[in-house]
């Protein structure tokens, strides 16, 4: 039985949003967007640890958006693989899985001989539940998006974060002393990239190389332009221990830095990595809500900028099958 | 490169047994069963939580199996399944997934209108992987196997078991004074078939319903003859929390009956259920080895059956293609 | 061209239902209680006995249900078979297989070393085919749901029988004199919640037994009242030699039972089972119609409950993308 | 346990031929000329008619034929998925349907806007239930190898049949008065190929068309020499009710042919087709044995040509990995 | 953002039409029978001959019709692939192959021992990229509706081409002395299906037959009526090298046809096809505009007949769930 | 029928390779290495283009190997398409698809809204077509292994080319003036995996940045070391039009680069990339042969390594189920 609050929703009928266990914080926020209460699904654990899901709602002829970040390997993935497949066997006419953050994307290549690409064999998994779509945000690398064989909508945070960094470092801009660091070689192209949109500032590369298995590693720096009083931003999709972040900076304070900020859209931030920051000489972590970073482990150098109103907007589009094109800034 | 002691293994060459985490000891009781040494795999977490596999040998054209039961309902098959779908892309020839216990095989109905069958979606996901055999033992119910669009080679613990009771209940036997009770109307046809086995004993069922929600539930006894004086031996699959069995001992105890026996398979035990066993009129319970017990908690009460060998064996046909129906005693 | 009439039916344009040729007054009951012709089709066989199919109707776009039963196993399996390729050919845009009796439901498990599990090959074909869901009832085990790849909608002919059934038992319900019996411990489930319906009733169950392939079977009641002077009814899902319930029902007698009907869903009724039924101690039969039974081999014993509007309530529902939870009391 | 006489088989251990129920005589024929045993299997109905299939020998690894001919449209299909089904079920390495006589081959293009193509969907069938290749013969359409997915082995009858028509014509080909007649224009290819083979005979093709609905059929004879005086052997993939080759052969009876003969490998020969064979112009019939006939009926105009040491042999080759295109005469 | 044009559309919203690069003409016509404009599409190639399509149209839920010809067997079909599977991913909700010439349609059955069915594997593939449905004209073989696993709505140009042949040779028809003419025994169906519909006129069939392989070929006119004065219109699905119609047409002519024309839906007209017919006793050769043919190469001798109002119907039906079968005239 | 030298060569029966059209030289060398004579096929063109595919050799139960680099982009890959699908229709057993040059792999991320990944879609064809596993060189990408449902062996080039730049380059390197340099961002991880391996020499990045659209393109230098006096090598996958080396070349010169050489695994060398290198200040370009480059057109600047040996053992080593890791140098 629809309420008349229900009725009164500016998706009345068929969009329905279910929230997974893994970010209900950011799930809230995009429903609130939408001005759409979030769908009602029972999701518990029996005695044993066994996930059991029971949508409260029909779902029959419904498009479905299930969002479910996916920082916690296993769980996180399970739930929403059975969320998806419990919608499937409930009728529902399309299913979107909204994964935010999409773990297990920096095993995009086989590592080592007889190890696995565990970021396809998951895709492979999530289309086999019942995903028709995959809605996600600054994968490690874009070629996952060729790992599905069902469409991919795949949001940047950049437009948000953009605007951001250009109040921030305003005054550096203008005085040319911002200095875009790629922490690792990988990060080269999207620090490239945030260059170009932040206003054509110079960019660094660190170069870390061991030379032999038994000799420490070496960290070079790879530059245009000298460090020396420079206000450095490093960027990368995310920051796992944070160790790579931290030994950068270290680097580049020895060499005269004047200032050294990071960013990083998805905040895994495992093992000791919130201390490691605070110890270290990163002054601002800029990072996006696609995991929750819970209460008591917060920080003041860490600033969190929402990503909610991208993926409102995103699956507005989508469940009305306008074009999200626009949201593609690269 | 084969060393000297691979070569001379009694199946050299093509057959490797790999063991996940989920219980070790078992996997290794197998492969000694077989005089052959576990295949080395490197299984590990990343410090934000992701399983990485690697096979550390070449696994071409070899007939895999890979050990790893599921009572851990999201890491034990997520862990397996990155092992399956390691070893396909590693071009294992055959790859065999030994589940001596198959968790969530108690989601093989709709229990409710918008909940899934999550051990058909297990099998689609085990069989999207990479398997192209299923070996597993004592299924919760039968028709699971239909689940699979693979072979699955279904043992039953009954061979071994049913040595061990004529055994112990060899004089109650001989006098008729053994009842076999089916600690709910799931568990009939398992304890009829005990019952047959054993020695034709007579059986009982235990009938629990709440005539109202908010009415306590009432223990009804369906028997054929006195519990007064029996020894009494319960059957079940599984033995989860406890709660089923110690509940009907106590309605046994209370009309008479002698002692309390009890035999399941699958050692699930969860939440308190060791704690409360001891605390119950539960005498002796059987379990198997299919899911491990921490030594920590284990109890006098519980006598463990090792199914190892009838998992070596199977392997041992499988792999040779000989039959193992000699193995299917219903 | 739509005629006029077609244009007033309640459900205009989108909904059509054929039958195929096993059931045809079930089909045509059904489309009854939704005020809405049968769909225009051309079956027929050819000279040879090959079967032909060719849809009257445009099919483009609309949502088809099929009705056909499957008693007789292979003709109307095949059927089926071929008018649901027939209609995913003709652009239909959602195929329902409507089976009031799946057929070879009891094939659900391996029932010998290279047995088949038909019941699952059954439900691939379906899939292959081009069935976009299934609607069945009372399937033989809960589990074969599971089988199935896409949705099923399992419906329970219980809260039709059961208002029938209060009333026939009204007064033995009253006075405590009403014993529900399965008649073999695959019933027991399906009694124990007929039981808990129909007013709390005490349950007994049949435990048929064979001490050795040699000697004749033995019948043990299994029952926590005495059967003396109790009216019986035996629950079951078919009935199709009858065997079972005549069995069931002497033994019954024997030991003072006063009046036996029995119940079943589905009234396969091979061989001579009417007359065996006829010349038995089982006074009422009460069945369904989701098989025929022909006019000529019908007899008073036999009382027919009809499903269809239960199964046109379903389809309506589900075409209108409405809950049918509301169908399924269990 | 294999006995002595199946290790001295000429194919020990892998290679496993099991019959149908179709045609047994000609499976037995087939195993003779391989000097096999046929493989033993349960084959049975239940009392309401469901097909059961239980392989009385371990199938692990084998490289199993089955063979089937699917004359009796429902019930050899179905039994033959099944089969099929089970062996894949019971870990059988290759699974080849040999099936002599491919059914509802005439279904193979679209007869009416919305009719099915049924020798496709009984292609998707057969693959889906698990075969891994086709052994066929002489199929209507040389397209519907096209229709499966898995390879086709298609033999042609040929090779066997003109031995036995240029042994049986040897003076008519010899003095020029033997003409090969198409009975309708689908067989003027078959017959063009024939009309070479035999010794470069002249062909003529039979023209059967209806001015009107309500007009009679005329039939008119395309050729290109005088059909006075001529022997005529009309050549076709099968004979059905029989009523195109006697209407053809009074029409050439009617323009002065001196004798008429007919050809067709697979003898359908459904409703009257026997007797009015007897009773018509045509003075013999020459067949293959893809499709058995009732000793009953059988009557001397008919002439039976076996075609199992074609299809041993086919089976001998295809088991040792050897060429079959030898045995693809066109 | 739509235009106002755009609009005003006769079929807004959902259905979009977009051309390949193999034949722009015929798809503009489509479109102005529609009154709606192609839809806009980047498709370039890179310096390096890889080929890149990017819709600059939104395509989220709308109604795709992709045509593209595949007369240039290699790059049409590769484009066209391109071309589905980029749609898909787009997540436009339906898409149609419009293929009006399928090439390959000749390799449709195995014309060696291994060589390819590629018509099949044509299908696989097309279907695969994604595309939902295929709509294309006179097939080689309407077998190959079968080869595909989606539906195929196949269109006949003989309702536009019967018109055009009706008028040109009203008086010949008249008179009697108009034959038609397989050019080889393939053709025959389609000739006798023409000669119905254009007024019951005679056929005659070209058997073109080589007695040994280095004698010449010797072509056989099997004919039911003298050729002599009269006029022959040869028929066939296409013309290729052109060198079976022009064969048939010096045969025709030694035995003293008066005139020769002919017909064929696809004009493929490979190597020196054009300037053969120029010097050929053909005096007409009448084609679809299917496949293009170059303005510098038209000649006289060949009148073409356009599809696109045939095609713009069966797209406006298709779009609308209109039944196509009034199109489907045999 | 074998013949005697066929027995004799060193994997007799069972191991076939055969040549596409793409790059025959280099599959002939690949045979030379492995002593085997390369496969008998048909590859030709019928006169409207299609496409013919004829294996001359049995290829029942054999382990085929297709060499076919593809960087023609239609024909190539249609070729290749067409060769797998008839080697599984011919019932190979094993199917390695051989592309040295994988074409398209630049289209490995979504370039544009409404573009594709062709580089997926090639891989979901060439799997449909039947391939079982792919054996490549030197992706663009690595993570195109994970658009493969199929074991994917990946060569690298690097093995054989470190060896002969450290030859090359021996004296640079002692005396520290050689610098490897990535020509653009997206080959930095290759460079720099090089350059390790190479001797621990430094690496610049070329960063070319266009400020704004109607601005001429700014080059870059982001160097740790000096360019002045060096001796730069710089490292891609591929060249194409030369374009991207060329103008880092100009820009390196301009700065002081002593001497200019490259290095690419794969020369597509499209356009006018030949005669540009000629007239640039690029020294040496050193490729490898997976794409062959016409004699006509070479020039001395161009050095050609071949890769035939890498190719020769991975192929023997996949085979024989040997490991191929070994050739995995990363």
């Amino acid at each position: 039985m629809e309420t008349e609050k229900e009725k009164n929703a500016p998706f009345p009928g068929k969009l329905k949003i279910f929230s997974g266990l893994a970010n209900p914080d950011l799930s809230q926020k995009i429903a609130n967007c939408l001005n759409q209460p979030l769908g009602k699904v029972i999701l518990k654990r029996f005695s044993d640890g066994e996930f059991h899901v029971e949508y409260e709602e029909n779902l029959r002829g419904t498009d479905v958006f299930i969002v479910q970040t996916t920082n916690q390997p296993d769980s996180h993935i399970w739930e929403l693989l059975i969320m998806i497949y419990a919608a499937r066997m409930a009728s529902a006419e399309g299913i979107t899985a909204v994964i935010p953050y999409y773990g297990y994307a920096r095993s995009d290549r086989k590592s080592a001989p007889r190890a696995a690409i565990i970021a396809k064999m998951k895709a492979d998994l999530i289309t086999k539940a019942g995903a028709n779509r995959i809605l996600t945000m600054d994968l490690h690398a874009g070629q996952i998006q060729g790992f599905f064989d069902i469409p991919v909508d795949h949001l940047y945070a950049k437009p948000v974060l953009i605007n951001v960094l250009k109040n921030q470092y305003n005054e550096e801009i203008k005085e040319g002393s911002l200095l875009l660091v790629a922490p690792d070689s990988g990060a080269t192209t999207m620090t490239r990239s945030y260059a170009k949109r932040v206003g054509n500032v110079p960019i660094a590369i660190i170069d870390k190389r061991r030379e032999a298995p038994n000799i420490s590693e070496v960290v070079n720096i790879v530059s245009s332009v000298p460090i020396e009083n420079k206000t450095i931003l490093m960027i990368d999709d995310l920051v796992d221990t944070g160790g790579t972040l931290i030994g950068a900076a270290e680097a580049l304070i020895k060499v005269g830095a004047k200032k050294i900020d990071a960013q990083a859209t998805h905040p895994v931030l495992s093992e000791n990595a919130i201390q490691d920051i605070k110890d270290s000489s990163i002054s601002n972590l800029f990072v996006t809500d696609t995991i929750p970073i819970s209460l008591l482990k917060m920080i003041d150098k860490i600033k969190i900028i929402s990503v909610a109103p991208l993926f409102a907007e995103a699956i507005k589009e989508i469940h009305n099958n306008g074009s999200v094109s626009k949201l593609f800034l690269d």
